[in-house]
């Protein structure tokens, strides 16, 4: 899959075959960095590619997964989302909630993400 | 974070605090269904909103997930996608490669999935 933003290609080291890539063309190391035209091209592939690779394998589900920065597990430093085909009792697990807002905790919280803007 | 298309919230059960689901406004169970104008702005939601939860939280990376379908963890079906603020050593592993392919498996599983489109 291929347009003027994105490339998407089978991952040499796949969860399970058929897992994807799909990268913007202009280079960035991470999400952050992309232009709008891109992150929107990127958002129309990971849609399209999604099914097709789930129709391509017969796979049970899809996940979507991008690993930024070294701390969140990204090791090729050009920005690419994985598209993995999921089977029922792959063995694969999520993970799990792990934290408990205290009261107040969420509504400060939101406030200081909006901030960013 | 709120445009036409999509809206951003924090999650209740947060791996780490600032943990943000992204969301489409018209309903898809999931990313398979949603039009191409909605995908376009999940693709720049998850590009702005991944940036100011990093700042916001000063993550040392970020994770975006999204699981489609039960076999691939889904448990709200509605399609929504997870900005996961990551630290160094918070000790979350990603799942590692699994699956050799044999030579010319790929070259014929690629022309399988470029056949959906």
């Amino acid at each position: 899959f291929e347009n003027d933003h994105v490339l998407a290609f089978l991952s040499t080291g796949p969860i399970h075959p058929g897992h994807t890539l799909v990268i913007p063309k202009v280079h960035s190391d991470q999400i952050y960095q992309v232009s709008d035209e891109t992150a929107s091209a990127i958002g129309i592939a990971l849609k399209t590619v999604s099914h097709m690779v789930k129709k391509a394998v017969a796979a049970d589900g899809i996940n979507i997964h991008m690993n930024n920065e070294k701390a969140a597990g990204q090791e090729v430093f050009h920005a690419h989302f994985h598209i993995i085909p999921r089977y029922f009792k792959d063995g694969y697990k999520n993970w799990g909630a792990a934290h408990s807002y205290k009261t107040g905790e969420m509504a400060t919280l939101a406030k200081k993400i909006q901030a960013q803007l």
